[in-house]
């Protein structure tokens, strides 16, 4: 399974391909980090973002695209810019159609580390390790982006099983899923 | 001036039409609500979402797309799948190369009803009559694309005089705003 790993940003979007399998080590196929400028009106950002993803997508070609949840209450400041270029990197992979899965920041700590309030550091420590690397991946969106990737590839196969139920008991059911939007217009007069 | 106002939402998005222009009385081209269903994932949510207001890009050829700007931090719970409706909207004008205007509730509510903390009846009200509708958009949200479309033609010209003194003052140059993005990437090992 190969997986590329989205810590969203717009300042910053963190990027990273693992290659790997539950009960495996993995390996590290790429990493990086996407920037637009902040001088830039938002929708210009949005789409930087959006073309860079969509250049990953055609050049690694995951299985899954893994993205992090981010809770807007905890970062008020940024939280709404965050939630939009995680939104853009989704419909990215969406158009490329390519699943989503979504883990929150504790999830991805607590997989690789063991650890769910790990900071920072103990997390490029860890993903350092994991993925057998050189040198430590920089910026730190860039190692949470590689620790996402590996937390979809140790966990994400137990999620897919609950989502599978889940679809078996009649929520979500796939052949609904390709619809086109269900959307009124009228003239107004 | 054409304005395409955006009310943003996943579950229900208002969008509404509007020609006008500073001190005239505006006219409504069209109004309606992109719905999409809430058992679907949220990539496949989001494409929906960016589809047809793709789509109302091409038919109606605005200007200007104008996009309330959501504050996260007012409603907690659904304010993360707002401002990612909100992303995609404007992904999809950027992608149209049509600008946006991001305006606040409280501007479009001051801007439609002389009251920045007008409610929502009251502004489907002042809507209806500023824009000669013979009966009230329905539901809330495609009467607050409305609003916030008739906001922008009105303020709109305002806000883009003081854009383009800080434009002249060298913020944002429009010489940097095209250029592709500039994201790193290296091989993992």
């Amino acid at each position: 399974m190969r997986v590329l790993g989205i810590d969203p940003g717009l300042t910053r979007c963190g990027w990273g391909v693992v290659d790997g399998r539950p009960g495996a080590r993995p390996t590290a196929i790429g990493v990086g980090v996407i920037r637009t400028l902040p001088e830039l009106d938002l929708e210009l950002r949005l789409l930087e973002l959006h073309t860079a993803v969509t250049a990953l997508l055609r050049e690694h070609r995951p299985d899954v695209v893994a993205v992090e949840r981010v809770f807007t209450q905890n970062n008020k400041g940024t939280g709404h810019a965050t939630a939009q270029a995680a939104g853009v990197a989704a419909l990215a992979a969406a158009q490329a159609d390519r699943p989503v899965a979504w883990h929150t920041p504790s999830e991805v700590k607590a997989a690789i580390s063991g650890n769910g309030r790990a900071d920072k550091e103990q997390v490029t420590l860890m993903v350092t390790r994991v993925l057998g690397l050189a040198e430590a991946p920089k910026p730190a969106d860039a190692a949470d982006a590689l620790a996402l990737a590996v937390c979809h590839v140790w966990r994400g196969p137990a999620q897919q099983r609950l989502r599978s139920a889940a679809i078996a008991g009649g929520i979500g059911a796939p052949v609904v899923q390709r619809t086109l939007p269900r959307w009124q217009g009228v003239a107004a007069r």
